[in-house]
């Protein structure tokens, strides 16, 4: 396939090994189309206001698209093989797999009520787990196996792909990643208990073999 | 590329050509994607009722989706080279390409302010003139020439695709055709010449002749 060209994922046969390249694409697009499908549903008994629900369609949308995730993978993949600096790099991490965990922590706060100071806090959290997610990513396939990551490891490498790794070395990135990890949990410092879960989500994120 | 493997498009080099299959992939997610983003942000000046921008979305995404376009598109791709009858062809045509001609008509009705038996003619009209779109453009790819396509010809009869001219000869597809035209605007009998440009649409659809 033109793009992720990848036997197993979670362990298990990937979409185009099972199923071919067409079916596979037409299952991104399908997916991709449902998410709003579902946002433009918004069940009745919730009774959430029209307005939001489109605030948060307006979110997913943006984060999704060429100011996002497909234009964060565009950018990898037309940076793939090329020498790229740490901007370009956190441009790629930030818009291909973070502006969606981003946007979803939005998604959340608008659904919640969020707004003003509250809102910004968690945007800021959103924005730094992301990128804390992709660089946990770029560490997997260097420390990991392919068995524990249910994919194959050591792919960047091979592809010569920009990671954090490539860019900065091993230790340097993993003593990178623990400072995000507070400075993303700092963000939280307003609320009280009730971001708890938010908060082991970021740490989760860190400690994950997967 | 896993589909629609052609050279050109409206005389034009099509997208993998010119950029590449993971590009072309990814320009097809961003313009699925960017149709949300635009629907999500009506105008401000138009005073859109937020109800009416949600249908809108409602109608596109149900029919861009597993029940529209994509679903049609899969099913042509697991049919292909196989035996297909009356109705999984009107399924295929109905779905990959008169779904989106469809909702097209009847997001136009909605943000008219239609509603009821009105509504309700548009959307048969919408869904006539998508099969009615669909039937030409099996008849363009026997009949035309590339120059005046501006894409490669009898590309169905080659990949043994199912269409009504294989299904049912040309003679008797061309015949259904025009009774298909004068049934389409059959259901724009209520209206007067405010739907003229329908009308004109559905002859435009018959007598193109690319």
């Amino acid at each position: 396939p033109a793009m992720d060209d990848d036997d197993l994922r979670r362990g298990l046969p990937t979409c185009h090994k099972e199923y071919g390249e067409a079916i596979a694409i037409l299952a991104g697009d399908a997916l991709l189309n449902y998410a709003f499908e579902i946002l433009a549903n918004p069940p009745q008994k919730t009774s959430i206001a029209m307005e939001t629900a489109l605030e948060v369609i307006r979110t997913i949308g943006t984060a999704s698209g060429v100011r996002g995730m497909v234009g964060g993978q565009a950018a990898d993949v037309l940076m793939e093989g090329k020498s790229v600096d740490k901007e370009a790099l956190e441009f790629i991490h930030t818009h291909k797999t973070g502006a969606l965990i981003k946007a979803a922590i939005k998604a959340g706060a608008l659904l919640g009520g969020a707004k003003g100071a509250q809102l910004e806090s968690l945007d800021r959290f959103g924005y730094h787990l992301g990128l804390l997610f992709q660089i946990k990513d770029d560490l997997l396939d260097v420390e990991g196996d392919q068995d524990t990551l249910g994919k194959r490891a050591q792919k960047d490498a091979e592809k010569k792909k920009a990671t954090y790794p490539a860019l900065f070395g091993l230790k340097k990135t993993r003593e990178f990643a623990r400072e995000l990890l507070d400075r993303t949990i700092s963000f939280l410092a307003s609320f009280a208990g009730e971001a708890t879960p938010l908060r082991e989500i970021a740490i989760y994120v860190i400690k994950r073999s997967r």
